[in-house]
This record gives C-alpha cells, sequence and structure tokens, in this order.
C-alpha cells in the first residue's frame, strides 16, 4: 500500500459536510438542453410520452416528420395528451377531442366556438440531433443561447458509435461519481481483472472538471478487455500508456481514452435525465464511440464482443448505484464518507451547478 | 366549428372555483342503498368481505337462504369475519370461534361463560333485489324511509339486462362526469365512428340532473353499432331521431335513449360504490336493459356482439378515467379546466349531495 | 357452553388498557441473543446479509471456518458489505475495496496510506449453537453475562429435531399470542378436529410466564394428529392426559408435552426475529424435538407426515396472525378486545420486556 501523493488532507471533514446541502436532492438544473428520447422512438403521426424530472411532455412527430414538444397533459382534464391522436401539424386529446397545435395553443374543441377557445399548454424547444431528441425544460428565453453538446466523434466516420441506455433508479450524482471514480475498478474484476487506477492530475474550470487516469495492470488481462481496448504493451505492475479523462460538464458526462501518440480511441458521451419528481430515477443515455483500428471490419467483428463487455460494466454499475440509493433512501441523510478529492470537488460542482428547488408542477393555462 | 348556443358564459369561472371544495375528496354519501355484491357471489352457507369506502362488511347467507351483513371483524382480535365459518343462523370467527347471531350480538365465546359475553359487532340493513345485494352503510334510522331503486325494466319481459360491473381505480365522480358528457365519443371513435353529440336541454331538482342528447353522424355507421343500436336511417351531418338522456339521481345514474316514437330501447342503470377509505376506488354494479326487437331470438343472436360492443366501449371509458385519477393524484388537486356548464351542474350537484367528511373507521363495539 | 373458574373478572378493563402503550409498536429489546441465519446459510468464504429490526448486518465466514458479524454498510459509500467478497480473515466491499477485519476495523484502503485510513463499522457478538447463529444486537458489554437458549432437547439424541422457519409479515407480539391461547384449536379444526383446550394453571416470574392445559376432545380423532402425537386413549369429551405447557420466556417461547407419566415427549422452541424497523415483519425460527418412540425407526417413517402437518398448522397460523397485522395497520391502534387473562398477562409481559423506543440507525463510524 503507498500514499496517492496529489491527495489533500485538508478536504476530508464529514462534520463541516454535514452542514451542506444534502447532494441527492439537488435537483438537475433545467436550463440546459437534455435527451428525452431516441428519434427512433417518435415515428411519423406518432406521440411518445416522456418524463422529465416529474414534469410529463409529450414528443409529437407529424406525418410530414416536424417534430414539436408539448405539456402532456389535456388543458381540460388532465389526461396525457400521448393518448390522443397527431392530426396534421396538431395533436388531438383522445377523450374530448380538444386539439392543440405545435405552440401548444388550443385550436379546436368540437362543442365550442372559436371565440370561445380556451388557454393551450406549455410548449418545449425541442431539437432532434445525432438520433437524440433534446428538449430545453427550462426557461424558454435561455434555450437559443445554450449550446447544444457537440460530439464530434459521433458525426466523425472514423469513429463506430454504440447508442445505449436505460432507466436506473438512483439520484443523477451518483451515476457522475460513479464514472469519475476510476478506484472503483474493482467492481469490474471479473471483467477487467486487477487493476489499479493512478489519478494522475485533475483540473476544473466554470462549470466543468476532469481528471487523468492511468492503469497498472495487476495480473493477466482477460480476453475480453484486451479485444475492446487493444492488447496491453506490458504486463506486471506496470503502468500503461493510454490515458483515459473523465469530465463532468454539466450536466454531462464524457469518458475519453488517448493512447500514448495523443490519438482519441474511445469517446463517451453520457447523460442522466431524472425521470421522477424526486429524481431517484434516471434514464440515462450513452453515446460511446470507437476509433476504426486500421485494419478494416475488424471493429464490425468485435462489436457483439464490445456490446456484451459493456452491457456487463454497465450492469454492474447499476446494480451498486442502485445500492447506493437504497442505502440514502433508508438512512433518510448522505451519510457517504467520501476521502477521495476528485470526488468532493465533483459533489460540490453537481452541488453548485444544480437547480435552487424541486420543480414543482405548473398548472395547466398559467404559461400559456 | 359552431357555437353550441345553450352554454351559458358565465358559469365558467375557474378561479371562482378553486376556493370550492376538491371535488375528488368527496366521500359519497353513505345514507343511500348500495349494492355490495352480486346475490350470485354469495352462496348458501357462505359469507363474502365488501368494502364500503374502507368499512369492512361481511355478507353472510345460511343455509336456509337467509341473508345478513355485519361489521367484517370479530370483536376480538380483529380479524374479517368473513374468514369464518356460517354455522345455524350464526357467523363464526375462524380463530378462537367467537359466534354472532345476523343483528351482530355476540351469542358464544366457546371459553367464557354467557354471563360474560362481550359486545358484538355492527349490523348493516341488507336487502336483495333483482340480483343484487343492497346494503344501507350509513344512519340505521334512515334506512328504511330511503327506497331502494326501481329498475322497472329490468323486472319487464320486453327487456334483455345485462348485469356487468368491475372495479375501476378512479372517484366515483369521474364516472358521473364520463357518462354525462357525451361530447367524450372522440374516445369511443373506433367502435362509434365519427359521432357528434348535440345537447338538446338539460333540466335539475332535488338530487338529480339530467340532459337530452341527439347524435349527427359523420361518415359510415359501423357495423357492431349498427346491430346493437339499430341502423341509423339516415347518413350524412344529420341528427337522428333517437333522444339520449342522461340523468345522475344520487347516487345512481341512468342512461336511456328513446326512439323517434317515444319507445324505451336502451336502459342503463349504474351505480359507482367506492371500496378504499380515500375512495380512490369503485366497484361498478351496471345493468343494461335492451328493449326486445319484434323479431324473436334477434336480441339474443345479438347478445355476444352487445358484450363485446359494450366491453370495449367500458374498456375505454376505464382507462381515461383512470388517467384522470392519475393526473389527480400527482397535482394534488382538481386542474380541470371545464367549459361544458351540464358538467359544471353535475360538480356541484355531487359536491352538494356528498358525505361531509370521510368516513371514520368505528371500533368495534361502538356501535352493538 | 361453561363458566371456566379460574377467569379474573377484573382483568378485563378495554378503556382502562387504552391508555397504555400500543403493544404493536413496542419494538423487541436488543439486549439478547437472536438468530439471525441458520449456520448452513453462510458457507466458508461466503457473506450473507441479513437484518435485525431494520439493522443490516452482515455474516461472514472465511475460508478457515471463522465467523463475524459487522454491521452490513460500507463506512464509504454506505453499500452493503454482504455484496462484497470474503478475503482472509476480511472482507472487502465490492465498490472501491475497502476492506475490514472481523473487529469491523478498516484495514484497506487500495489508494490511501495506511496512516490515513478511516474509521471503520461497527461488529457484533456472535455465537453458533445448534445450527443458529446468534447475534447480540444490544448493548455489547452485557453480551457475556447473557445467557444463550439452552435447547437441551436439541442436543440429546433420545429427540429427532425438526428446524423450520419463514417469514410472517406481523409484529412478533401476535405470534406469542396466537401460542400461547390455544383456544385456538378452533383455527386448527381441519388437522385437529373439535378439540376443546382447558387452561389448567399459570405460573409467572420475572421476564417470564408460562401455562399448562389439558386437552377435551369432541368426536373422532384425525388421522394425522394420532401419528404425530400419538392415539388418545379415550374419545368422547373427557379430557386427555397429556399436559401442554407453553411459555414465554423472553424474547424466546417454549411449548412442551409431557405424557400422563411426565416424559417429555415434545419441545418447541421458537423464536420471531423483526426484519424490519418498524418491526411488522419477522423471520422465526423454530426447533421441535420429538421423542424417539421405543420402536426404532418409527419416527424417522413418520417424519414426513409429521413435516405436512406442522406446515399446515403453520400456515393457518401464519394466515391469521398475518390478518391480525393488516387489522392493525388498517385500524391505527390495538383495537383488540381480550377477555382471556393469561393473553393480557403476556402483553404487559411483553410491554415491559420490550425496547424503549424503535432503534434507531447509527450512522457508520460513530460507534468504531
Amino acid at each position: 500500500m503507498h500514499a496517492v501523493p496529489w491527495l489533500d488532507g485538508g478536504s476530508i471533514d464529514p462534520s463541516a459536510s454535514a452542514q451542506v446541502r444534502d447532494l441527492r436532492r439537488v435537483p438537475i438544473h433545467p436550463d440546459h438542453w437534455y435527451p428525452l428520447a431516441w428519434s427512433s422512438e417518435v415515428r411519423r403521426g406518432r406521440a411518445l410520452g416522456v418524463l422529465f424530472a416529474g414534469e410529463p411532455i409529450v414528443l409529437a412527430r407529424t406525418e410530414s416528420g416536424t417534430l414539436f414538444a408539448l405539456e402532456d397533459r389535456c388543458a381540460h382534464r388532465q389526461v396525457p395528451l400521448h393518448a390522443g391522436v397527431v392530426e396534421g401539424d396538431c395533436i388531438r386529446c383522445g377523450y374530448h377531442g380538444w386539439t392543440y397545435d405545435s405552440t401548444g395553443r388550443c385550436v379546436n374543441v368540437p362543442y365550442l366556438g372559436r371565440e370561445r377557445l380556451p388557454n393551450g399548454v406549455r410548449a418545449y424547444p425541442c431539437r432532434e440531433v445525432h438520433g437524440l431528441i433534446f428538449v430545453f425544460p427550462g426557461d424558454v428565453a435561455l434555450a437559443n443561447a445554450r449550446p447544444l453538446p457537440a460530439l464530434p466523434s459521433v458525426a466523425n466516420k472514423a469513429y463506430k458509435t454504440r447508442r445505449f441506455g436505460r432507466v436506473v433508479k438512483c439520484h443523477y450524482s451518483f451515476m457522475h461519481e460513479n464514472l469519475m471514480d476510476m478506484n472503483h475498478q474493482f467492481l469490474h474484476r471479473r471483467q477487467m481483472g486487477q487493476m489499479r487506477a493512478r489519478a494522475r492530475g485533475r483540473r476544473r474550470g466554470e462549470g466543468w472538471l476532469e481528471v487523468d487516469y492511468t492503469f497498472a495492470r495487476k495480473g493477466k488481462q482477460p480476453v475480453g478487455e484486451a479485444l475492446v481496448f487493444g492488447a496491453s504493451s506490458k504486463n506486471g505492475d506496470q503502468d500503461d500508456q493510454d490515458v483515459m479523462t473523465v469530465r463532468t460538464e454539466y450536466p454531462y458526462q464524457t469518458l475519453q481514452i488517448r493512447s500514448g501518440d495523443g490519438t482519441l480511441v474511445m469517446d463517451l458521451w453520457i447523460v442522466y435525465v431524472p425521470l421522477d419528481a424526486a429524481q431517484r430515477t434516471n434514464r440515462t443515455f450513452g453515446l460511446l464511440s470507437i476509433r476504426r483500428p486500421g485494419i478494416p471490419l475488424a471493429l464490425d467483428l468485435a462489436w457483439p464482443l464490445l456490446v456484451w463487455f459493456t452491457e456487463r460494466i454497465f450492469k454492474e454499475d447499476r446494480w451498486i448505484v442502485e445500492l447506493e440509493q437504497e442505502a440514502h433512501d433508508k438512512q433518510g441523510a448522505d451519510w457517504n464518507h467520501e476521502v477521495f478529492p476528485v470526488i468532493n470537488e465533483l459533489r460540490d460542482l453537481l452541488r453548485n451547478c444544480g437547480g435552487r428547488t424541486v420543480i414543482a408542477l405548473r398548472k395547466a393555462g398559467d404559461t400559456a
């Protein structure tokens, strides 16, 4: 056992941190673009009901292909609009047929005169990029100024990208901490073998934080890992030349691996979208881009293995973060006793960038 | 789009209605006769546990056929009496054998002297009509004066009656509003085709409210509907001659269709009995009487289709009212934005006729 | 019906008892040895997560066979240690690899220097007897002085012992009352036939209470019962010579049957261990010892029948006590109306011996 030199002794003071806001109750900040569905989930002429932190949102695609996002409840009797019908450029409630256009305006109540039409429902800015449907759930006035994530590797033909995701029953903060603390390789010992992560340095700025890691292997490298990440040149307790950088750029997270010559060989972009109002459940959207090797088709052939490998890893991560959430629910407070400075900084970042209060449901018509 | 002339503009004021009692929290009034089971559910020598607004009630039928209704818990250890045994004219708790007669008096504790018998349990007035077991859960002194529903078509051989029902997870008020607002034909567009309801007039009195509708068809009449209700003589956007009257006579509801010559061709009687204390779930009991046509057996042959048709309609209604209840639960208040005056009057009626407070559980022995 | 002479009239006063502490909310007292698992559930090199009144405890057995019990959550991120790995004499958290020895001390954090190791987790006294793993969840200082239960019949070759148990969804007090009140034979009428219990006398002391019963049969003895307990010499309404003694010696319970000549023919030891913090669920551990008859192998041959018979009885008991708990949950208070003095005394005993307040979760590290 050896001391890791860059651990700063002063940052660990659980009694002081007990006074601060419980991170697991900090809502995600709504003034960002969040993917709420894959493009393929919303077919032409159909609607899909999704959730952002308890807010019901309907994504509708017209027959001509236009996409729009509205509050997912009829102003009349509050039933979800996604249970209705997409008709022309509008969506029609399935109960009494009230009709809304893509801006949320009520344009028809079959049994009421046009001059007496009620208020409509809220509309959300909505954009589609790289197979993801992004919605801006916060202050509409800020939407245009706020950039969508860039995702350069996804657009680059030198990379092959896997889209993946699923629902995980925990607060989004557990997900950020899981990925950023590479000391959790022990969790993946069956896939990864005995590896030790070494944190090599960290940087931070306004709204972001990143840390570099190298890895030392103890014992033999498993075949699966070698196929996915390439065989490591050395064995024994020597560090590999690859550098992994994990970055939280609020609210997104990336994990990039660069080889010794600086080539970006793996580029993961991931975000955890809270589903329920209490933000105890998130839907994860991930884009994992792998640089194609020199040999044509090699990556395509190895793809099923990569899928299997990442699914296994993700399954273990999900299992452990859900156990963390369960413990928090039972204990009613954040009892974590963090000793790793990167994670303590990450927690501060998530606290500072998070929303002020839990997002309240808005009464239909208030914003129309 | 056309203005419906009889809409009164003054009645729609959501800001004012925000002050009134939340209709979805108004308990049903207990001083009425409610069916709690079908006669066939309580066989001779057996007992059945049922619920009225969270109150457990046991219906027991002796071997000789007498029916009685008691509080469904033993005065001793509170276990349900329906888990016990009907013996002679009594019911015996299945745990330690305490025995109660049909008035709820404790007549035997096997290990205790008769002179020391404890108090018994509450008995409920109970009557059996047309295959339904009615119980009076309110003030016993009022039971005899309060009439049972008449149900003349059920007793009339000119009609064939279908008994139906199921559990619906919503407050009873959503059911009343669903049936009374015939503008919800849009919900049943797959069964009914494109129809438009026109409200033709409404009447009200002490404890009741009714509205007449005629229907205009747009496009072709589906075969199923034609078989059940008869082929409509005209097509196109012309009103049919049939008049439908929907009536809430607290706490029951009826829907009657009369042909152009005034013949009652369909007569539905329905009631929604709350099961749980919060009254978020109801058991529906319905009697649907259809006048037999001139041709013998025609109705019997069409019966399976009618069953299928009404089941489909009912399934859609259940689906939508449960979505309404879910929305209310999530929003914690009644955000409905009603524009149809009939429904606003119906809501007032249900509020005014409803119970004062949620029915409290009575401690065993308090009323004996 | 006849008066049972030794019933004392003065003890039944529900209005007075309404003032006392609700027995169903009295936590079990932690200063006793409780079995938390069967020995066979914790194999070498493995760990098992168990619960005592909501407190998570991990039982770990090293490859060399040593057993230890720790608080079942890592001091770091609160995930259960039972999800980790037993390594040497230690247990290692499955997430970041923090390692604890059998006293709960944290002896390794792979990425931290030894001089900076954090506090560990709580350790529990732990002993293994007769195939049961006992843990002392209360004040550690009292553990050595407090005896483990003796269980002489289990160790005696003249008896054959059946180990049984399962989870029952009720407060432990319902279990004690169920077994001690033999007037509940009516519940087991299908297995036992028509029997009447007669309470023959009761004794009590500090922390214990016991009552003797004899049984009178009405009608024919079922074959199953005869095989298990022996054919009763007489039929008709005459008392059998066997005496059954039911004893609560807090927190354990025993039921012993002695034949006319004083031989102990059946010896049951049983305990109900609360699993959840609200103590609405318990895990029952039972040891049922039957004296081997003169004929070799007779008991072994009859064993499957005995298993079937006791399972049936236990199933009925579980069913009824869970109904009692459901009634209590619904009523929110103890409405029981007890008339049997033994049970009223038992309730006082359980109240007096019970814990003071609900056991609070301890924050990791508080006790290390």
